[in-house]
């Protein structure tokens, strides 16, 4: 028997449409109890709204969330605004009863983080956080060798994200399309932004991170704000990096910025254990690159796995070997999995509770920055 | 105002599936004033296509399709079943007034082809021909820059098609799922299959091909039939290759196969011009390559270009600069420039016509293949 | 005890230098009984002649190479000299009792090479042509793996050698440099110079070439002749390409060309098998790549191999694992090869006799270009 | 006219084999008024010093590097003996007023560098350190696109040095092959074997470093010790990891290790630019990848730029485009640069004092990682 899943969505930026078109999708793909229905899209601006309904197909519109947390045809709700805003309405939702899947980072700081983590276990409702990299076929497939400990002892994890889109200086910062340019609206730059991914995938695959040694720059000090209309200074991290220590002994190094002319989306990892090395790139989604020491000798070299097969993660429900899968597949598995977790009671991860550890690490990378010291993972 | 445009399919295998997806798409992600409504589906086996029907929300199905096309509530017909049954339902439904998307290739052979485009030219219905990898955006692009004239007089064009999924000699031939290695289905093996994709992609990019000499084979010369469950002579070609001379004095080399051992699905071309080169693959879709020999000497070399911005062909209404699309969205393009051609009256490429010149170069070339000798494009 | 292998070279193009570094290089990486020195260089112009043998440690001039084949002190001959004096210059040699290293291809066509042969056999010298990409390491490692039977049945080889130095019009034809686009000192062009070396290597890799069916292009036709100051035909071939059929059943697919917009010397192969495949490009020469088919199913990929291991062919005598060779480095181990074949009495490949086989396939590719017919290999 | 440069050479190891290398082929491709003479090999061990006088064409064999040093008949003394060894054989160099060429690190820490320096600057000799990587020509080709401005303003610089064959916990430390991992003889692990090459390419790229944080780890704790027999903790760093800012205020991230499964000796960099940036590996030398932001925008692209013509650095000595280099030709350069230097009087660098700045970051990274602080480069 198939189930409605209602879902409320508010907002409707980059992220509302990647979502609309997960919750569209996944029906035609996977076979799940729980079907996703697109109930109600909630914005201030009621006409652009209306036009998102029309495209999308969400049978109504609100303008303000509370009333639509409010509406009893509501089982879910997907917030997809700036992280400011996530803390209230994420506790308002869970205080009304509902399932959240909340955009990434979970808050603008891990005690934001840990409020929205007590509100959604009290209230005893699904919630999910949208770190969709995860769910890239060859990233799960890299977490399955990983798990059946392929690599041996892990000694090194690296990653880094690499744009290049904002090193023109008469980039405005803030409102609609800029808001993470505004520390106000974004908590941080690419931390939260980019960084966020970099660890939450780290933790997965190689546990927890103990202790950061951090740096950060804003090369552009000022920026006309497009709220103000005024050049005001620049608040966030336009680049990133760190150091840092596993759980498990390994050494950890990661780095972002959208000051890396020639990279676009450039998202890479790379795992380097005693038995063999994984290393993946966003660019070249589809690809997994494994090199396995147990090969013999004079024929070892990386592998390039097309990671397209039936057997691989998520893609015996879609095309045949060879064919490539693209960046919005990530989202249409991650609702597939949530959909399978009210199914089987075993939750999706990442939870609040999972993306809160990768918020500490963010703070704690924050807070390195700023004292010019080591700093725990709190 | 928008307008539905009522879609009838035939077949409901992997390509059914891959078109359903795109009309199901298109309208999310591109705005035309025709949009598709999944009216019927049709296939002798109706539990099978209920089934397809619940999944992808197609409102009625049919057994018969005659029926179907007799139906005034159809106003396409989408053909997705073995190219020997294509003809007849084409026929049938330029008669009926349909407009006809036909899978590729357009027919056993270009005499059959010759008499769909009579058919549907005598009935002034739309008609196109699914060659779908023309969209996937950096071929598009590619037209694109060799349209502007930036490669120059081209002397080389080269492409190969190679797969290795019927190397097993226990593979059986016929049925459902591998009526591709069945002669009667078929036609022919790897040249309507896979070669015909080559070609017509370079027709496209470089102009008629005016004669070739070809070399097929077939490796293994019995599997046993799934309709007969008897060990059969396999009658397709397996395996083939040509030369050619095209229209503009350029030199043509195509190869395809289905037992190159470690590739799964690799279409690649590579274009030579006096001033610049290009080349692409399919397992790496979102890249082209591109040589520029304006570039100043010593920093001259292949770039890589990562055709996802915004002002890349059709890529402005997908995501943002640096996430990869996939296979399923050269066919979501295919169906957006279709309706777009319904719209302005300018056919969308490639119609019936235009696939009975690939067909009449794959006649060549199997003619060529079993006469040893040079062989005219009819 | 170490004995001196008296070299006397003929000719100080491009290959003189290619063969003089390798004499030079040789005792101090390879141990070898038999040890190169450098008696004489000849060559007309005296002047130019000694500044070599300044620049190369020769010991002596000569300006008429039939004096110097006569001298005693001679014991080995390097003909380094265009195509049209191949054949004089040798059987001169052979009668004179000197061994012979020969530039490839083995002389202007395969009559000329069957006197040559001849005459060697009968003398009883050793005798060598200069294919030397056989001795790349990874080419040298792909004939291992072959020969051991990984990739088990063949069914495709593929190979072409590609460049763009010809595309200008304004290019000369003939002289010192350019002796490559004269037919009369070349005899052919693209076939002889470049699918010569291809040709050389497919039948070491993967045994004999039955027939074949072959096109030919000459883009310029008519070019300044350095020679007589005039404008006059062009006699090469720009660009060749032929399909084949090789005495094990597999299928052939070979092209080269000057016209190749963005390639310098992009010589790469192929070779697909029932259980493994190889690849090779020159560009990048210490990498070969395999995929093995016998690796479990999820985890297969072609494999890059960094062939610089010291168990790897040849790289024991240089330096260590992932520190790259270069170009020069075949020279030296064909060198090595040559000087091991006289300590053991088993004659370094490929001989003369190796060579007319690979001109053979050369002389038919030219025929069934000029005839237009499948073309038996004499 | 041609003079002489009598070297006198000390240790026989690796290095000694790729510097007697560089000196015995650069007068067959250089053209330079100093030409190198192997005069005199230096080692404790007569009779392996012998045979590598033999092999190499050394004139004499010396035990005592201090009697070798008394000789008049040596010009110029090469330093290739473990780090802990160099202070002291230089500084009696200088004051034997001989030219110094010492393997990399200059010493074991920066006050036996400064010691050093002064020696030599107060004698007057011409000196050097063996920094190969710099004479790569792609990478001496990056240093010219940066020189030139093509880059702009610097925001990123990062490299690392990763290698996999310490991971072994059987293997030893000590002696003559092992003397890497003892701390006794090395000073330091990967700091000073690996980084070091990854500091003097940095600042010379892309100008000094002002301070860092870092990470070390010694994975394999103890080693049985090849001298003593016994087993004894291990000393070095098995892995390194630093953040820095440089001078220019752009960004800095380093990383080496010999746990980085799958790496034989991949040394990579990249910087970005406001206009473009550059990235480079040693496995594949001859290539430099550049991104230049000043293509038209939708054909931009990362440019793999083969660094095989005869106008890229040191090209035009040796073959022809497409043609490539491997690891030996930076020391062949180095050594023509060197003598180029003596020719016109200004030094090639790096000399004892640019290595000494390299040796200044190595030790405060050192001392970071040990006091967990940011430390500023001394």
């Amino acid at each position: 028997m198939s189930k409605p899943l209602n879902i409320g969505m508010i907002g409707y930026g980059f992220m509302g449409k990647a979502h609309s078109n997960a919750y569209r999708r996944v029906s035609n793909f996977f076979e799940t109890e729980y079907k996703p229905v697109l109930k109600a899209i909630c914005a201030r601006n009621e006409e652009a709204a209306q036009k998102f309904a029309d495209t999308w197909g969400y049978e109504s519109v609100e303008t303000d969330w509370r009333k639509m947390i409010a509406r009893d045809d509501i089982d879910a709700v997907d917030i997809c605004v700036p992280n400011n805003l996530h803390k209230e309405i994420a506790i308002a939702c869970a205080e009304a009863g509902k399932m959240i899947l909340c955009e990434k980072p979970i808050a603008l700081n891990s005690e934001e983080g840990e409020e929205m983590c007590e509100a959604v276990e009290k209230a005893g409702v699904a919630n999910m956080v949208w770190y969709n990299y995860r769910r890239v076929p060859a990233v799960t497939f890299a977490k399955q060798i990983i798990e059946r400990g392929d690599l041996g002892r892990i000694f090194h994890y690296r990653a880094n994200f690499l744009q290049d889109w904002t090193i023109a200086e008469d980039l405005p910062q803030g409102g609609a399309a800029l808001w993470r340019l505004d520390v106000k609206a974004a908590g941080s730059g690419v931390t939260g932004d980019l960084l966020a991914h970099c660890i939450d995938t780290a933790i997965w695959l190689n546990g927890s991170i103990d202790n950061v040694t951090a740096m950060t720059e804003t090369f552009v000090k000022e920026r006309m704000h497009n709220e103000t209309g005024k050049v005001e200074p620049v608040g966030i991290d336009d680049a990133c990096a760190f150091l840092c220590r596993f759980g498990n002994g390994s050494m950890g190094l990661f780095e972002s910025t959208r000051y890396a002319r020639g990279h676009k989306a450039l998202y890479t990892f790379e795992i380097n254990g005693e038995n063999g090395s994984l290393r993946w790139d966003l660019h070249d989604l589809n690809r997994l690159e494994y090199f396995n020491h147990g090969d013999e000798g004079t024929v070892r070299g990386w592998r390039t796995i097309h990671v397209t097969d039936g057997d691989h993660p998520y893609l015996g429900n879609w095309w045949v070997p060879g064919l490539c899968l693209g960046y919005e597949h990530s989202f249409v598995h991650q609702v597939a999995d949530f959909l399978k977790g009210l199914e089987t009671g075993e939750p999706a991860a990442p939870t609040f509770r999972d993306a809160l550890e990768t918020q500490r690490v963010c703070d704690a990378v924050l807070a390195s920055a700023e004292s010019g010291s080591w700093t725990d993972v709190g």
